[in-house]
């Protein structure tokens, strides 16, 4: 009988639980769960109680579990803080054990990486990144993240991507100081993340601006100029767009027409100047990439 | 008895050749070559002449020869023009059958990549990224370019990286245009090459510029203002800078004062935070790294 994975796409906002074998087991509602991230003990304890009422469920244990995490995070197996959710912003997390919270409950093998990560693994084994050893996952939200493989792999490196907080030029028509605490030049994040989106057109959410209002022109700007930069830096062969933002379904084509503009033909490679819409692509799991590309982290620790 | 391997370092101004077996065997002055880059039929020829003689010198037959190119170059395998240089716009050379025509006189494995993997490649091996897995080489001369290992390999991804066309602010108190006529939203190399310097500043070569002069204080500034681009989008292990303008002793003390400012403690690795010296450093082969890691490129295929 079919192995059984635990998946845990842990977000700032809220965690997504589930557990199959199978992107198709995660079409049964009755599989997943999912909850506000509050503190580490009491939402880390939910994922935990969800994962014994399945394993109860099916009668049978989990195999391995793949988490998905918000970051920064510890990724380095030789180090003490290993599975750690590290210097995080957000309250109460600072320095959470989180892989070793989870294995107290299930000593089985943990998968974890990032949550861009998780999710471009999902989109490179189910998705729309199928055959590709080089591309990269960015989500673009309430913040904005990015992750991906090159040469086959999941990008690691020193500690991990972090390619919302690259600097970009601003807009000589755009006074507003960006959203960033961090970072005075003004990072992309700080600039286009959905809440820099909010606060500049002074409204509650983005999502409450008109399709044609000039707030769309400007983001698909700074994101083409974000996309320029991981262009000319990694040479990908696809970008897949998700998050909150991207479900404007005005953003994906503006985008494609300023990136080629910006590139101006340096990059001649037909993906971009006759292709740009299959090279420029949303998620080919709508908003299920991370919890999806998470239950493929745990599989690949068994398999 | 050892191999013995051809090496041609290409730039765009010069080409580089050398044989040998071993770094070491660079150190004889007959054994390697220099001269200007003119038309493919002359330089190509020339390197063909040197690598001829040398067989003779040497009484043996050349193994493999490895070649680090100035681009773009067509590094895919399957493509019908694999080895040529395709749309540069440098005056002659626009899609030029580099391995094809060195392979008409030498019928031996032929190793190809740009010059700045080279570069890499042969600072992994020998110089100041022995043992890493994740690290980028940049040079800083006439152009800016970029190349590096992720995952353990050279990237080349749908291309290769073209590093140096990334976008960044513009320094409020710079009025130069930039100096790539691709790109009006003013990437780094147009604002930080070597001839942005001099064009800047109004001077024959920005070797004049004195080193306390406010050039270098700027200069500095946008590199690190890339360098951070580079750290968040790749999470390198470490980043080596060469070419001609990293000579000017006075730059890498400043950009490692402006990475760490502009990072702003936001990337929590002790690599940067505590030791950016050993981050962020120059080439260990000196400017040696494209020559000796083409040598490598040329091992590499026959080990």
């Amino acid at each position: 009988m079919a192995n059984l994975y635990g998946a845990i796409e842990a977000g700032g906002t809220k965690f997504v639980c589930a557990v199959g074998n199978h992107p198709d087991d995660l079409k049964n509602e009755t599989n997943q769960t999912e909850f506000e991230t509050t503190t580490p003990v009491e939402t880390i304890g939910q994922a935990i109680a969800f994962f014994n009422e399945q394993e109860q469920r099916y009668g049978k244990p989990l195999s391995a579990i793949g988490i998905g995490s918000f970051g920064p995070i510890d990724l380095n197996h030789d180090s003490d803080t290993y599975g750690y959710i590290t210097a995080t912003p957000k309250p109460y997390w600072s320095n959470t054990d989180f892989v070793g919270m989870i294995k107290r409950d299930f000593d089985i093998p943990i998968g974890f990486d990032t949550d861009v990560n998780a999710a471009a693994l999902g989109e490179q084994v189910w998705g729309a990144a199928q055959g590709l050893s080089d591309f990269i996952y960015l989500t673009i939200g309430t913040g904005i993240g990015g992750g991906g493989m090159i040469n086959g792999k999941l990008m690691h490196g020193l500690i991990h991507p972090e390619m919302g907080h690259i600097f970009i030029p601003r807009a000589p028509t755009d006074d507003y100081e960006g959203k960033c605490p961090f970072h005075q030049y003004r990072c992309l994040e700080g600039l286009a993340c959905g809440p820099a989106i909010s606060r500049r057109w002074n409204v509650e959410s983005a999502t409450l601006l008109e399709a044609t209002h000039e707030a769309w022109d400007l983001e698909a700007h700074y994101l083409a100029l974000g996309l320029v930069n991981y262009i000319c830096t990694l040479s990908p062969q696809r970008i897949i767009m998700g998050g909150g933002v991207m479900a404007q379904a005005q953003l994906l084509p503006l985008i494609h027409d300023k990136v080629k503009a910006m590139l101006n033909d340096y990059i001649q490679a037909a993906e971009i100047v006759d292709d740009i819409q299959h090279y420029i692509v949303l998620p080919g799991l709508s908003n299920r990439s991370g919890v999806i590309g998470a239950l493929e982290l745990a599989r690949q620790q068994v398999v």
